[in-house]
């Protein structure tokens, strides 16, 4: 049954418009995510809403027709709610001048690290506080991918809404897992991975030089402090980019990419050397 | 004189405040940046502040002594003033719960693209809509060395208080030139320098096999729309980013840094290989 509400006042509306804030969205285990594209891929990833508004005479959009069936049958046979409002409402809810066509909200799903299943290469980061910043790293990760980002100790919301819109829907497709550095730095020792760290360090080399065999963590570090010398310290290796004009660090989701791409690009070389049998295999491997 | 001020009404305050918008900034001919290491960082780059403003009681800071007597002295012989007042006021200035020790006001520096010099490498940005992302772009400049950056058409505002913020300083090293984006690529053919754009284009290769020969101009496109056709054209390489997860593209920012930082390695290695005698030098050098 689609819901039809044109009043501001609905209690559905305003507890969709309190997920802007940490609390409500706690309170009411949901996040939300805005516009047709992104909430299409979520389905594709996997992602049925909870609650799903759309603008008022656009049930017949294909896209927006497969959301509403997907919400109506629900995930785990638990039937979600729709809703059809008018622009200038969903535009209430995002605060955004152009109202999208769709706005939904989610379960948010929680991973612990000992779940974590470890892929080639994972993201950390440790007190994160700009939710654009972790936003743009969880695209950076789906770019690469990352199979997973690690939040360590007080980072911003992965289910804000600032860091939502930046993600473009990656939230959707790159595990997010939140744990203390303590409990971090014990997980990877016990697993054995590889922790490389990027870090204004005297110890830290060039990070092209450095070991990307999979699977590797690659950490980053606070906006304005970098990575505290307790993580450094459990860093297997510490790297850092060249600088070469007059700022001495970049911006970490601009640092969490490099990494990344270039964990990318070494680990594919090394799987195309692996998969191709060289044109003089090793002396021992013939006379074996 | 340091004049003193603690009233929210006075006028060259409210001047000041008003100066987050664009129109008050292009009235004024003014633009703010707010924090005692970038302001330092902006007068060791030549920047005197036309307006400078700080915490009461903290002028013998030796920092804040040294900005003080720079802004009194003034460039070219024009004295700026220089403020003392609250930090409540400082706060209410920048709109920031954390007040800064120094807010400044400088005059904008235009460059014209007939009087730009190229460098070895230059970014070029077309419709570039978000000042964070301008921000961030103009400090993987500076951390490259780019030479400068090059805005076409309608892009956010470099002296926004935004864009300012996320350059952490940038903007005061990094030249940044607005043309049209007929005039940039008239200026491109007559200068015979090498354009290679980022697109989502059948015919974009892998960024990393690209020509990055000095000079280059490294071009990104608009956050949602990336290059359009025309500027695709007038490029003489198109490349693209692997993209290994669902999206299908990077945000602007991260992909002008891995394009600043592939030009900066590819233009280091050919520096490195001309600079260093090979075993063996060509036949035609010895013969010769």
């Amino acid at each position: 049954m689609i819901e039809l509400v044109t009043a501001a006042s609905n209690t559905t509306l305003k507890r969709l418009r309190s997920l802007h804030e940490k609390k409500y969205r706690q309170r009411e285990g949901l996040f939300l995510a805005e516009g047709l594209r992104i909430c299409t891929e979520a389905l594709d990833s996997g992602w049925v809403p909870e609650i799903l508004l759309f603008a008022e005479g656009r049930s017949d959009q294909p896209l927006i027709r497969r959301l509403l069936h997907a919400t109506l049958d629900g995930s785990g046979g638990k039937p979600g709610r729709v809703i059809e409002t008018t622009p200038a409402l969903l535009a209430k809810i995002t605060g955004k001048a152009n109202p999208q066509l769709v706005v939904a909200a989610y379960a948010p799903r929680t991973r612990s690290l000992e779940r974590l299943q470890p892929g080639a290469r994972m993201l950390v980061a440790e007190q994160l506080r700009d939710p654009g910043n972790l936003g743009t790293l969880l695209r950076a990760c789906d770019a690469t991918a990352a199979s997973a980002l690690i939040l360590l100790d007080a980072c911003a919301d992965p289910t804000s809404v600032e860091a939502v819109r930046a993600s473009m829907g990656a939230c959707f497709t790159v595990p997010c897992v939140m744990a203390s550095s303590a409990a971090f730095v014990q997980w990877k020792q016990t697993r054995g991975i590889r922790l490389l760290g990027a870090a204004l360090d005297p110890r830290a080399g060039d990070y092209r030089a450095a070991d990307y065999t999979a699977p590797v963590l690659l950490m980053v570090g606070n906006e304005a402090h970098g990575l505290p010398a307790a993580l450094r310290d459990a860093c297997d290796d510490l790297v850092i980019m060249p600088m070469r004009g007059r700022a001495d660090s970049l911006n970490v989701a601009m640092a969490g990419t490099l990494l990344l791409y270039e964990a990318l690009h070494a680990q594919e070389r090394q799987a195309a050397t692996l998969s191709q049998p060289g044109p003089n295999p090793p002396a021992t491997a013939q006379s074996g």
